[in-house]
């Protein structure tokens, strides 16, 4: 596979599934099988989608589940002296071929209370499973979701690039934050070894401390460059120096304003990147030392038949910024007749959060490209994605956990989830022509027909139902793993980035604006609703309204 | 070391290191000796104070740092075709020998502007460490921050136990949420895999998953239990039941107001666990089915021989409902003669953040122990610590980075630091007369002298100076690695956890109070002052007012 997950070790779990397991063991409900659904309650970030990640890290985990004695003996100090030796031999039989997992598609739109996965097996066993498998899909999901939001508040045609390695948690959270932001839309990363592992194009040029290791004293170490075509070596500093002369006054700047050590370490930079020249400008001052800086430079590739790329920004106001350099690269390109330095691609990088990137494009900028660190990583609008592993069947009887808080209670039954598109004219669950609504079904009904009338309701409200007519049915909830085995074709992390973004263009607007978005529909059959409502009754406490 | 960090490979790092350590050896700077400070401009979460963690995980990261030739390949392949092979050469040969690392003891409460860690050696080198090192450092000092907060918050005297590990950022940003949890304060982990790895004693007794796949059709299952002194095999179940009805009347109960699933899924339990008998009395109504059950199988194990540990709350107004339990189980202590069933542990755990228990304790409760998941590990009030690693010096020369942002100067040179401490009577820097701070010096400076007049200066206001005469004076920045070594013995996390409560318990109060904290004083020598002001006015941009 070409996800290198980490292998994660059984242990990675909650003790109370080691307790719980002993006890289910202890009291004869080994071999009970259980189904557990896990889903979410709420989209993130107030919005009304998600994007579900982390399958391919759940299967990986189930495919190298093994206990080791050594896992055995800590476990044996842990549990109390009173703990049968028999169990031990029991976890040591353990195997998650006993498991069967079925999941929506790995890059998903998803909603709350679709069951993302459904896992269904020996309780025990299943619930050994849980606490990774939500360590999997959580951060994963969240952080995907993140990286879509930024995506859909930068635009599609802009670059972006994830920087957050250094603000996340720990070496492993930022490898999962690389790899399920460029799931979720972003277009390389500054992660070297995200990109080694996950086949994640990397990026990055320079920062402050390069631009200030250099001073004028650094002058004649600048290293020589060979032409572009006939290869003559010569050095690029005092060529760019000359270039210095002629554009310091376009730009209303005096040569003497212009940072020496700026000019220096612009020049190092492109002698050892010549076609790839990208100057971070902002270490003295952007506009009188940085961009005269890089003009020149840039000018001075050019004469060695190289292209400069362009510049980076890392503070200031990026809006105002990106403007008055583009004009003043417009300026250069127009003196001195050189159309292409206009279009030299315009970086920022400062702190940037969804909002910064709505609130720019509104604001007008000219800026092609961002680099995001930590407000992308670290998902500071909300920093945990509330997934639940929950009971929904026990040997064949529905379970269903009551709560006085309606968003509490579980949908029972082991389900089958569709997802049905509507077309132009036809009557619809919500007020536009085309609509997608999520319904959910318990296994044994019947896969809704194509042009059928079929019965939607709210799982809760009473009042909240709607014919529809699909035109077209996916099934959402499929079959990963069976005997054993993985058994659907993973695609690869550029093919989920590449089939989301389709998806994101093709849900309706209204669900993923940024402001009070409408929320999609996920309903239940009318078998299923009446089924759960049965079994509220049957189950409700003496007294109580709930 | 009993620390067993992750092996974290070289490549973990941001791709404009290896760009830059190109540039450096492209043009003759690749021997330049840099000074690097590691430090962070302001303390998490709206609080004065900061715990520094992750030290022992930088060393070994130096201490494993080797470059592979699957390394060298990738990279090859990432770089442009410009590269000279020779590079690739001495990327093997770099060696984080030729660096040497100070740092400030790993779990000390550290404050802003101090060099928590000092790198120095061979500028390209140094620059490849730096990710990494941020890395390790930034999640691991912010969430043993939060962790100490939450210590504060909740009493000394409390049991807090983190259960974050499905709400981390994957799998390793568990492992170091339980590790850094534990370090700043909490008695244990829910984690397994973290207990096993760092010793940290591991908690956790049932789901709601558990105790709703009992029904009272699996009465007969129910395990036998043995006497702990006599052992004599007896069924609990029938014992409890038993006891169920002795005690619903005294709490106001109907007996068929208990759910019968609940009193099955608690003996089950207790049968498998008789000696740590902790129920999850929160399933169906925590008064009238959870308090209720417990108290008959808490009974019931008592005819065992066994003393019953206790409940936890997983909802509900958890002020309310502990006074309440502790209330029931009074009356049952005082009807049915068994005093120890009154000092029952209630242990609560739902959705707590640091105001919960901050406001928990203003409204007073009658909660033991406190189990803390998603705000805990995800740092919810402020999900990144903001350090930053920045040149001070090169080949001698010091360094300093000037910005319009006053906050993100750089001290240059490279420093020491000193912790300065006051006593009774003696002219303080803080109004206070038990004072301290840290003082930050030029390295050739000569030690602070014990009640000597030592001068302290703010960084950058010229009027906020003053004299202190310091009874006792530490080093806070030590050397850690040297010669290829680690040249500290490390301590062990506990003994980092011993020290830092402490620590926390010396510190003036109003440094670490919850509302408007008064700001620790970092103040600089007169000598290291002039200095850095000289400089800056050296390397003052034209026509600017910064």
């Amino acid at each position: 596979m070409s996800w290198h997950n980490p292998v994660i070790q059984p242990l990675l779990t909650d003790f109370y599934q080691i307790t719980m397991a002993y006890s289910y063991w202890k009291n004869g409900k080994k071999d009970e099988i259980a189904v557990f659904d896990l889903y979410f309650r709420k989209n993130p970030f107030g919005g009304e989608f998600t994007i579900f990640a982390g399958l391919s890290a759940c299967l990986d985990f189930l495919n190298n589940w093994k206990i080791s004695d050594e896992d055995i003996e800590y476990l044996k100090k842990n549990l109390p002296p009173t703990t049968e030796e028999e169990f031990f031999t029991f976890l040591k039989t353990i195997d998650p071929g006993s498991v069967e997992l079925w999941a929506v598609p790995e890059g998903s739109i998803v909603f709350p209370k679709v069951p993302l996965i459904r896992v269904e097996g020996p309780l025990p066993v299943v619930q050994l499973l849980e606490t990774t498998l939500l360590n999997l899909v959580n951060f994963a999901s969240l952080v995907a979701t993140n990286a879509a939001r930024f995506r859909l508040a930068a635009g599609m045609e802009k670059v972006l690039l994830e920087f957050g390695l250094r603000r996340a948690q720990g070496p492993d959270g930022g490898l999962s934050a690389s790899k399920y932001c460029y799931l979720g839309g972003f277009d390389g990363t500054s992660n070297v070894l995200a990109g080694k592992l996950y086949d994640i194009p990397v990026k990055g040029t320079m920062a402050h401390a390069f631009v200030s290791s250099f001073t004028s004293i650094d002058e004649g170490r600048v290293g020589t460059l060979k032409h572009f075509k006939n290869g003559e070596a010569k050095e690029l500093y005092p060529i760019a120096r000359a270039w210095l002369k002629k554009v310091a006054p376009l730009l209303s700047v005096l040569e003497q304003e212009v940072n020496s050590g700026e000019l220096v370490a612009f020049s190092a930079y492109a002698a050892a990147f010549p076609g790839s020249f990208l100057a971070l400008v902002d270490t003295y001052h952007v506009l009188r030392s940085g961009v005269p800086c890089y003009c020149a430079v840039a000018l001075a590739l050019n004469d060695f038949g190289y292209r400069a790329s362009g510049m980076r920004l890392d503070s200031g106001d990026l809006a105002y910024l990106s403007i008055e350099v583009r004009k003043k690269l417009k300026i250069v390109a127009e003196k001195l007749d050189a159309p292409w330095i206009a279009k030299s691609l315009i970086v920022a990088s400062n702190d940037i959060n969804e909002d910064t990137l709505l609130s720019l494009k509104q604001q007008g900028h000219s800026i092609d490209a961002f680099g995001i660190g930590t407000h992308l990583v670290t998902c500071q609008k909300q920093p945990a994605l509330g997934c639940v592993f929950k009971l929904v069947e026990l040997n064949k009887r529905a379970c269903m956990k009551l709560s006085q808080d309606i968003e509490k209670i579980t949908i029972p039954s082991k389900k089958v989830v569709y997802r049905l598109y509507g077309a132009d004219g036809m009557p619809a669950l919500t007020h536009a022509q085309e609509y997608t609504v999520d319904l959910l079904k318990r296994t044994d009904e019947a896969v809704p027909a194509l042009g059928g009338r079929v019965l939607c309701r709210h799982a809760f409200d009473e009042g909240k139902r709607a014919y529809v007519l699909p035109s077209k049915v996916e099934t959402l909830l499929r079959p990963y793993w069976k005997d054993s085995k993985i058994c659907q074709s993973l695609p690869t992390l550029k093919e989920i980035q590449t089939n989301l973004r389709e998806d994101l263009q093709r849900l309706r607007p209204d669900h993923i604006r940024p402001l009070n978005p409408t929320p999609y529909k996920v309903a239940l059959s009318g078998e299923l609703y009446t089924f759960m409502h049965h079994l509220w009754l049957e189950n409700m406490p003496i007294g109580e309204l709930a």
